[in-house]
This record gives structure tokens, sequence and C-alpha cells, in this order.
């Protein structure tokens, strides 16, 4: 019997909306559902212009009978700024500077509303570009890095640093030094949690000169991955940094001379995201 | 201008699904799509059906003009036998064993498709129960905290064990007899992480003799949080455990007397979830 238009449309939203960039051919939905693919098309038609206009994503159409859907989530800059305008306001509390020009974010990187709207974020500045993997340090980076490949539905890997795990079998490891205190740290990420060749994005919570995400880079080309990118929730002060190409939600400063002891303002995601590349799309 | 029915089934799917168990008001569908409240009610009429019938979740609605409508995800007991039993295929390969009777997972829990289906397993344990915040150990317990908190919309929090971290602040702490090799270490957990009070559930990756969970137990009892269950993807043997009322999806065996290397079963899902409590709703 042929599922109504109505109720065609409800699981078809729930469907692409579980399963983003993967192409769902009309003929699956056609059979699900028992209809024509003529009325597929047309239901596609709206889901397109449904998540459009609410700042969802981008239903991509491919036409023919070959054809069918693929989902892009995504989010609208003016989105994106209120939500990252009320991340600033919750930062920027002088009880959360730690030693060392650390932040307390723990709180607000365990919430699912927050993960899932930076999942957003940095999903968009690669929504013409195919990310693999997704790389990450143990431990505050997983939940990120969970959350961004959520939303670009590619697997994530941790990267531990100091001494050896037993559980998790043959690693690959690599020195780095560390940015501030400038002593040399290992870190290491298990043989066959990575497959060779992929196309990277790392992740992280927070970045002050860069190295741990350095580590992360030449451990990425042990695995003879190419780093599409590098995004961090947070970036801290630093003299002297060893990453400059990356995106910030957040850029933190704790204990300036001023004698202020936390100030926090905009990363630089509106410069990234929103003017640069080809995300023609998310202008708005 | 009134949204037509078609636009509105589409943005309310996918608005209920993102905001698990919490209530949308119908003033408020009612306002973002210039519609009346009766038109509405059709509408989560219908998606109440079809979430059900494509075994989505439950699709509470609460009448009247102060009544909304709250999504709550769950998994039907086919669907998660299915896809138990394929995790059960993959994980059992003997190149997954790893010294000290553990299994190797990371790549399993690094898919965001596997989380989610995770998720909504534990998350239909605690339908009729209410859960306020997840728990969990660093490193490799993060992901699946993570998705069985975003199922059930509530927090997670990071126990670490080991040595202080400095980026954290104030913490408790507990020490803990760990199963296998019976030595005691030590667990703490930010203070501000965690409001007292709390309905917990503590959720981990692999679980031999419990010594870990047993040492979050007492670490929730720190802040007075009363633990309403325990759920990990898989148990391993144990001679003796210290923790007896949990959920497993998996049970695994490894290095047998018989001469095999690893021996994979079904876990207690089934009984704990689809046979236990009052889930009437989700035996199919």
């Amino acid at each position: 019997m042929k599922t109504p238009r109505a109720e065609r449309l409800v699981d078809m939203t729930h469907y692409l909306i579980e399963r983003p960039r993967t192409l769902v051919p009309l003929t699956f939905f056609a059979n699900r559902y028992s209809s024509a693919k003529s009325s597929i098309s047309e239901d596609l038609t709206i889901l397109k212009k449904t998540l459009k206009e609410r700042g969802v994503g981008l239903l991509e159409t491919i036409p023919g009978a070959a054809g069918g859907a693929k989902f892009y989530p995504y989010i609208l800059e003016r989105e994106a700024d209120e939500f990252v305008n009320d991340m600033l306001k919750q930062v920027n509390d002088e009880t959360r500077v730690l030693p060392g020009g650390y932040v307390y974010l723990s709180d607000l990187l365990g919430q699912p509303a927050i993960l899932r709207q930076v999942g957003r974020l940095i999903a968009t500045e690669y929504l013409n570009t195919k990310i693999e993997a997704v790389m990450t340090a143990a431990t505050k980076g997983v939940p990120l890095a969970a959350a961004v490949a959520e939303q670009l539905n590619v697997p994530f890997v941790i990267v531990r640093s100091g001494e050896n795990k037993v559980t998790e079998g043959p690693t690959v490891s690599v020195n780095y030094l560390t940015g501030s205190s400038k002593h040399v740290e290992k870190m290491e990420l298990s043989r066959r949690s990575l497959p060779t060749g992929l196309n990277i994005l790392i992740v992280d919570d927070f970045m002050k000169a860069g190295g741990t995400i350095n580590g992360m880079k030449t451990l990425a080309k042990e695995f003879e991955s190419d780093v599409k990118g590098v995004a961090v929730f947070a970036e801290g002060r630093a003299n002297e940094r060893q990453v400059n190409d990356f995106t910030s939600l957040l850029h933190v400063d704790t204990n300036l001379d001023s004698g202020e002891v936390i100030k926090v303002q905009l990363g630089n995601y509106k410069e990234n995201i929103f003017r640069g590349r080809e995300n023609k799309i998310v202008r708005n």
C-alpha cells in the first residue's frame, strides 16, 4: 500500500538527517513507500525548500532514474553568530581561568545541544571539501571530534599522549614539542584505527601555542594523510604559534598585563567559514 | 503567511528529533508556522503515527491549549537484535584480542552510525526513567557517553583516573580497587562539572571485574547522586565481579581454556531492555 505524502515527508526527513552526506537513491524511497519516483521527486523538492528556508542544510538532489538525494548539514552565519556570542558570554567568567593559561570548558563541551551547534559550524567550513576522518587528542577533544564527525558522517580517531596504554594494540608514535614549556612529549595512535591516505580534519577543544596540534599533523603524515584543516573551540594567547592555519570559535586571553583576569573575543570563524572559500551557500 | 502542511511536517520532524525529551508547546509551532493550533495537532498526529510505525521513537502528545509534544527516541527489539548481531560478528575477530583480556573496539566506537544505535539502545532502557546526567571514564568511554547523552538530551561528565591534570580546577577524588590486578588507583571528577543530587547513568565501553565502574559509583555518591543504571558496550570475563546490576550489548571471552582466542556472545541487553521494567512500548 502506498504511503501517504504526509507520512513520507516525516520519514524522509528523519532518514536523510540521520545520514549526512550519503546518497539515498530515489528507488530506495520509491520501494520504501510503494510510491512512484515522480512523487518521491516532488517530496524531495519540498524537503529541499524547507531545509534551506529553515537554515538546516543543503539537500542536494541528483535528477534522473539513477538519482537520489544527499543531505549536507550546515549553519547560517546569523545562527552561528548568535550561538558563538552566547558561548562568549558563558566563557567570559573569571572562575574559568586555570593555571597555565588554560580555561575550564568541560561543562559546555558536555552538553549535547552545544556540541551539535559546534559540529554544524565546523562542518559548514567543509561543505565543499571531502573529509574522510576526524582526528583529535585525548581526552577533552573527544566530544568535539565526535560531534564534528557526526555532522560529516565520517569516523573519528583519538590520539593519546604520554605513556603507552596496553589496550590499543600496535601503535604509531611521534615526538612533539609542547608549545609553552618547550619539552618533548610523545603521542601515539593505534595502527588499525586509521587507514592510510585519507583526507583528515583535526579538531581540539583548546589551542595555545599549537604543540599538540602540530604533533597530530606529524602523526597524520605517518599515516600518509592529507590534513585538510584544523578547528578548535577556543584559541588561547600564544607568543609564538606552531600552527597558523586554523579556525577558532573563540579567542581567550587570560591574566593580561592590564590586570584583567579573562578577556574573551570572537575567534576567526567568521573570516574562515563565512567569508572564505566558496561557501556562497551559507552567506545570508 | 501560513506555512503549508508539507513544509510544517518536514520542519517539525527535524525540530523535535533534535530536541529529545523536551516539551515543545503547541503555541510555539502555531507561531512558527502562523497556523491554527488545531492544524498543529493534526500534524502531530501524523508525526506520532509515522515515528511509531518506522520504529524511530515515541512522540508523546500533551493535549489542550497548554499542551505540546515531546519526542522519546527508542529502538525496537528487532532492529536492536540486528544491530547487536552485526556488532557481534565484527568483534568476533582474533586480531582484536589485546593483553590482559581487553579487546580492541576503538574502530567501532569511532563510527557515528554505530554510536547512534548504541545511544538509542541504551536510551530505550530508560524510556520511563528520569536520567539527568551521564557519567563515564576517560578516554574510551567518552564517545559512548556522548552518544547516550545525546539521545537522552542530558549533559555527560568525564571521570579521569591517574595523576592530577591541571586543567580541570578543583576536583573530588576517590580511591578504587582495580578488578583484575587488585591494586588501588585514584579517579577524580571536576567539582564544577556536576551539580549534586542528580539521577545518573554510568556508561563505559568495556567492563571486566567492574573496578572502574565501582569507582564511578563511589564518586557519584560523593556528588550525592543516585546511580540509576550502568551500561557497557561489552562485558569481558571476570571471576569475581564488583558490579552486578548492569546492561551489556556483548559478552566477550578471550583466551579460553578450550584454546579459543575469542568468543563473543550476546550480552544481557535483551533481558534488561526488552523483557524487564515496563518497556511495553518497544516490544514488538
